[in-house]
């Protein structure tokens, strides 16, 4: 594109002025959002820390010493910004370890060929016997397949092989609508007698990278051994067997489940001036999987929170109301962090205003998606769209749906909860993967989610909800 | 984040629902947009075109081997499409070539190391002599300093350095903010009696990447060398000068103007079965600069384009009016192709009812810019709106504001003219370098501005726009 100045700056000033021109809030409000992002994309620390995180620390999985060396570091970034209190809140946690690098060899049948496949355990799942096990791949396509096979399934090693909806222009509905073979195929395929399970990972991308995740087993189950396979393996192994060739696969794993350990939240507040007991929350999860650096999933949602107290402090903003940037552990495998976070608020009759969620990537953000208790959801969302002409023009949309899995939690006690909805497009191409690190976060757009989160901190702490619940306090 | 499989789909039902319940048009308008979208995803052409045109062959200036290699390759996509027609329209254009790499060399004075720069001649710009020229850098961050300098710039080596701000969220209005230090700078430091120029490059990041671009000299300005140098080396340069320290440049180009050559814009098109003469145009320019790939600029915009006429085919629509694409030839240094084609159309009485181009990279879409002429604009701004429900379900907004370059001198004749803006905050990370490759380019993001365009087009096409110029037709 050439250089066309005075169309470009006419058009610049027609799209900045909007905000001004369409809010019933005022002028002021537009100038703080837009100082709120010049801020984020010139003084944010969300990139630098975010390096840190995903390459100097990694991996972090709940229990292990990266996601202890996760909270050390970022309860002293916190301690770092001028905040009114710093701290480190106990809860507990599973500790699951991968062990040694897993095996998933197709082997060879008369004149079809072996192969080695690119394979990740899920979390949760259990070891094979130490020279591992031998079975027969059954593909299914849903759980209700296995229901049917029933028995025939016995002895055999069950490969779930439906796809994500490369067609569906919402990534996380494609998740939404695929992920269920992965969390509770492995345990339906244990309690008909499968010795083992593989999954198709969950991408829409076809290449040679497995995506990991958490997979289930109710009480009543043993746990068996189970694996992503990346989706250039699994469209393979399934033309194989398409061709009426008999596979058969050896797998070994060296899964450990320690049990439950101790870990903490990390937090830090800026205390409100006038409102101190109304506590608008933003955070995301400090753990993540093992492999890769937990860049976007969730690092980006946790240094973006981190940065909004900064943010605040950059542009010189004394909020009326507290501000806390929560971390929260254990999201990927067990909620431990949100739930001991929940209990201690309700205990401590703590009332959350709001609490926003970044858990979605760190990619340019596309707006927020509120809830509510029912009956207070309609005042809170009226209110919010009120503020909508201020945020449009930096490409924000509001609408109604989750928030986020940590916060979720908090919703009896009637605050708003919100989560930030960045574009998806590239998310599953790195979700859960060895691929998630800081070289697919752009510092721009991961900034941005930053001065959104933060915008909309100021808009809720500057004018408060209209409705505010009654007798929670 | 970890799978809530209930909430995300209720929450993506919601959405998408919105389409329906908000708009004035039928449910079967958000199926139709709905089943686009789907076949952008997984029919469509784009990244499959993209992928030879950037690196099959690569950089194709006006005038070049490679752009015309680019004219009869897109020639023989569009004709295996299913169209009514397909041919080359003829202009001219200038051919300028850069010759062979170029130096920008900064000489040891004393203690101070020499530093050979990251450069990239600008186009227009002419050659040094054969053993290359010498001269003193002289700073300064403005065309209005140079001519405070006058005189003392004679001589001497004027060093354009005012930043892109990294502040400014639109990134094309930080980008009009700067550019004119290339665009002009050069011609006036000639006038002053500079032997060359060289300019910080147009990008928000500190990397080792030069961007070339357009310079522009008045016919009274002889050409001098003018290069672009990498935003590190800009910054090193000037913490020298600010050091106190002379520094003398050596510098070496063998630019060549070959004049004004033969060229041609590719047109294809789907005749309309009820309004044949009512052309909806769709495009972006075939050229590109030399260095890189032109993956984002503007390949993307071309292979979208074509991926109309595909995407209508593969949703089996028959359009009433003519749907065109244009592939224009010389965005980047001339306009020959986008002011041939408009006077062909003047001439030919051609009625263009809307034009459509894409020329800012092929990201995810975020919206549309429109213009036309004063008079029948607000009638064609109020129907588009009506329709922006069916649209926001997948992240579009509308503004008033530039189109494209290409299409600009179509707006005389009265027609809407529309920009598709996708996400803007990587695309000066690759614009006019060496990096605007096809691994620049996410498969998903390029389809859905293909998306974007076939559903604006869908809906003009059914329904037209109220106010239809007359007396032009």
């Amino acid at each position: 594109m050439i250089h066309r100045m005075g169309i470009l700056i006419v058009w610049s000033m027609m799209y900045q002025s909007c905000a001004i021109a369409q809010s019933e809030q005022t002028a002021d409000d537009a100038f703080m959002i837009q100082s709120i992002h010049k801020a984020a994309l010139t003084e944010g620390k969300a990139y630098e820390w975010l390096t840190h995180l995903s390459e100097g620390i990694g991996g972090r999985l709940a229990g292990s010493i990266a996601a202890m060396d996760a909270i050390q570091y970022t309860q002293t970034c916190l301690e770092n910004l001028t905040l009114d209190r710093v701290w480190l809140q106990p809860c507990q946690v599973p500790y699951w370890e991968r062990g040694s690098k897993e095996m998933v060899l197709i082997k060879q049948n008369g004149r079809r060929p072996e192969r080695m496949l690119n394979a990740l355990a899920l979390g949760n799942s259990g070891p094979t016997s130490p020279g591992g096990i031998d079975g027969t791949i059954i593909e299914v396509r849903s759980l209700e397949e296995v229901e049917l096979l029933g028995d025939k399934v016995a002895g055999g090693v069950v490969f779930f092989n439906r796809p994500m909806d490369p067609g569906e222009y919402h990534t996380f509905h494609a998740y939404g609508k695929a992920v269920d073979q992965r969390v509770y195929g492995p345990a339906k395929a244990a309690q008909y007698g499968a010795i083992a399970a593989i999954v198709r990972s969950m991408t829409t991308r076809l290449d040679d990278t497995p995506h990991t995740g958490v997979t289930l087993y109710p009480e009543t189950v043993d746990p068996i051994p189970a694996l992503a396979i990346s989706t250039n393996d699994a469209e393979w192994l399934s033309a194989e067997l398409k061709a009426g060739y008999q596979r058969d696969v050896h797998i070994e794993t060296s899964c450990h489940h320690h049990g439950m350990t101790d870990s903490y939240n990390v937090i830090g507040e800026i205390r409100g001036s006038l409102y101190p007991d109304e506590i608008i929350l933003v955070g995301g999860h400090l753990d993540s999987w093992d492999v890769g650096g937990g860049a976007h999933d969730d690092g980006a949602g946790c240094v973006q929170s981190m940065d909004v107290l900064n943010l605040l402090n950059v542009i010189g903003y004394k909020p009326k109301r507290t501000i806390r940037c929560v971390l929260f552990m254990n999201e990927e495998n067990g909620l431990g962090g949100g739930m001991a976070y929940a209990r201690l608020a309700k205990d401590n009759q703590e009332f959350h205003l709001a609490a926003i969620e970044s858990d979605a990537g760190g990619f340019t953000p596309r707006g927020f998606s509120f809830e509510a208790d029912g009956e207070v959801f309609p005042s809170y969302f009226k209110k919010l769209n009120q503020w909508l002409p201020l945020l449009e023009p930096y490409g924000i949309q509001f609408h109604a749906g989750g928030s986020g899995a940590d916060i979720g939690p908090l919703k009896p006690m009637k605050g708003l909860l919100a989560g930030l909805r960045p574009d998806s497009q590239r998310y599953f191409d790195y979700h859960h993967t060895e691929l998630d690190r800081i070289d697919a976060v752009h510092p721009r757009e991961l900034a941005l989610g930053a001065a959104a989160m933060t915008s909309l901190v100021y808009l809720i702490d500057r004018y408060g909800l209209d409705h505010q619940p009654t007798g929670t306090r």
